[in-house]
C-alpha cells in the first residue's frame, strides 16, 4: 500500500503494525492516539538513536543484568511493534514477561497471551490465570501486578507506560527503567532510568549490548551505572529536538 | 470517565470525542493517529493561541470575507471536534462546506452528510451524489473535487488535511488557508497561508472575527492582509515551541 519512495515510509509501516494491532482487538483505541504522540517526538528527535539514548540503554542493560528478579512489562503497543525481540532480550537477561493494559480486559489480555504463545513463549505473566495483588495496597486498576512478576520484582522495564503507573511503581520502591519518547513525560521525569527513544530502535541495540555485557562481572557493570544521571540525560535528550533540523 | 482535575483533563476530552467518532464510523483508524500527533505540537506550543496564530486568522478571516467562492473542506478529524463551529462560519462568511476525506468512503461520507443535516445544514459538497472532478486532471484519488466546491473555488480552508493533497490545491493555483498544529510539515510550508494552532481554539476565534470583519470594506480587509508573510508567520510559529517551558 504505501509506497516505498514516499518520505515518511518507515513511519508508515509502524503505522500499518498498530492499525492491524487495533483490528486483531489487542490494542486499543488510546494506544493508537498514544501511537501518534509517540510518533511526532520521534519526529522531532531525528528518527535515530542519540548519544543520550545510548548511555541511557548501556546503563539500563548493566541494571536488567544485575538484577535479581527483572520483569519487562508489554501492553498493545509493544506487542504490535517488538515482541520478537522482548522475548529475545527476556531469555538473554533472563527477565520474565508480563503483560500490562492500561485499558485491561480479559479479551485483550487472552489475543496477547496467544501472540507469545504461537511464538513459543508460555511463561507469560499478568494473564488471566495469573494471580493478580495491588501494589502498596492501592486499590486501583493502575496498581495490579503479577504476584510473581511485578509485584515481587526489584527491577521493571516498562517500555510505553503512563505516568500514574510509573509513579505507584517508583514510589512503591522500585526500580523503573521506561522506555518514552517524551523526554518531557511524567513517567519520563520518575523512572530511574529513561530511554528517550523508539522501540523499535531500542529493544534490538539492547539485544546486542546484552550479547557484549553479559560476559563482564558485577564491578564492570557496577562501573557502568555509577555515573549515571537520569536528569542530566532527560537534558541532552531534550537538547536533541532540533526544530531547525526538519 | 475522566476526573476533572486530571492534569491532562481538556486533552483528554477531545480524545474522548475522537474515540467516539471512530466508533460512530466516520473517522479512521488513520484519523486516530494523527490526532496523537496533533496532540503532541498542542502540548509543545502550550496549548494556546499564539501571537503569530493570532495574525494568521485575521488575514484568514480577511481573505474569506474577499474571496469569490470559498469553501471549507471537513474531514473526520474536523466533524468530531468542531462541527457546529464550522457550520456557523460557513453561514456568516458565507462559505460552502465540502466533505474531503484522505480514505474515502461512501459509508464514511453519508455518516458526516448525515450528522449536518441533523444539525439543519443541508448543503453540503463532496457527498456521494455530489458531481466529483479531478483538479488538473490527476487522475489520483487526493485530486478530487466537488464541481461547485473546491474544484470552482479560489480559496479553500483546510483544517487538518495531508501533504499530497495540498500541494495538489496550491499547484492548481488554489489559495489555501491550512490549520496544522505542526508548523514544519509539507502542508504548512506550502498553503498560503498556515494557522499552526488547535483547530478547537482556531474556529470559535474565527468566528469572533469574521463578525467584526464583515462590515469593514475591500481595502480595510486588503490592508490586513498585504504584509503577511507565511514564510516568517512560520518561523514565529516555531519559536513558540519553547521546551523548557514544559
Amino acid at each position: 500500500m504505501t509506497p516505498k519512495n514516499h518520505p515518511r515510509y518507515e513511519s508508515l509501516l509502524l503505522r500499518e503494525k498498530i492499525k492491524d494491532a487495533y483490528k486483531e482487538g489487542y490494542l486499543s483505541d488510546s494506544g493508537m492516539i498514544a501511537h501518534g504522540r509517540g510518533e511526532t517526538f520521534d519526529y522531532l528527535l531525528g528518527e535515530k538513536t542519540t548519544e543520550s539514548s545510548r548511555i541511557a540503554i548501556d546503563v539500563s542493560v548493566a541494571k536488567l543484568l544485575l538484577a535479581e528478579n527483572p520483569v519487562i512489562s508489554i501492553n498493545g503497543n509493544t506487542t504490535a511493534l517488538v515482541i520478537d525481540e522482548i522475548i529475545q532480550l527476556a531469555k538473554l537477561i533472563p527477565a520474565k514477561i508480563e503483560i500490562n493494559l492500561f485499558y485491561r480486559n480479559e479479551k485483550r489480555i487472552d489475543t496477547i497471551e496467544n501472540i507469545l504463545n504461537k511464538k513459543g513463549y508460555d511463561n507469560v505473566l499478568g494473564t488471566n490465570k495469573d494471580e493478580l495483588l495491588y501494589i502498596k495496597d492501592i486499590k486501583n486498576p493502575r496498581a495490579t501486578a503479577s504476584k510473581n512478576g511485578i509485584y515481587s520484582s526489584d527491577l521493571i522495564l516498562i517500555p510505553l507506560e503512563d505516568g500514574d503507573r510509573t509513579e505507584i511503581l517508583v514510589d512503591s520502591g522500585k526500580e523503573v527503567i521506561a522506555i518514552d519518547l517524551n523526554p518531557l513525560s511524567r513517567t519520563s521525569k520518575k523512572a530511574n532510568i529513561t530511554i528517550v527513544d523508539n522501540i523499535i530502535r531500542v529493544i534490538p541495540l539492547m539485544i546486542e549490548i546484552t550479547k557484549k555485557f553479559r560476559s563482564y562481572n558485577k564491578e564492570k557493570l557496577k562501573d557502568i551505572i555509577k555515573d549515571f544521571s537520569n536528569k542530566d540525560n532527560l537534558k541532552e535528550s531534550l537538547k536533541c529536538i532540533d526544530l531547525n533540523r526538519i
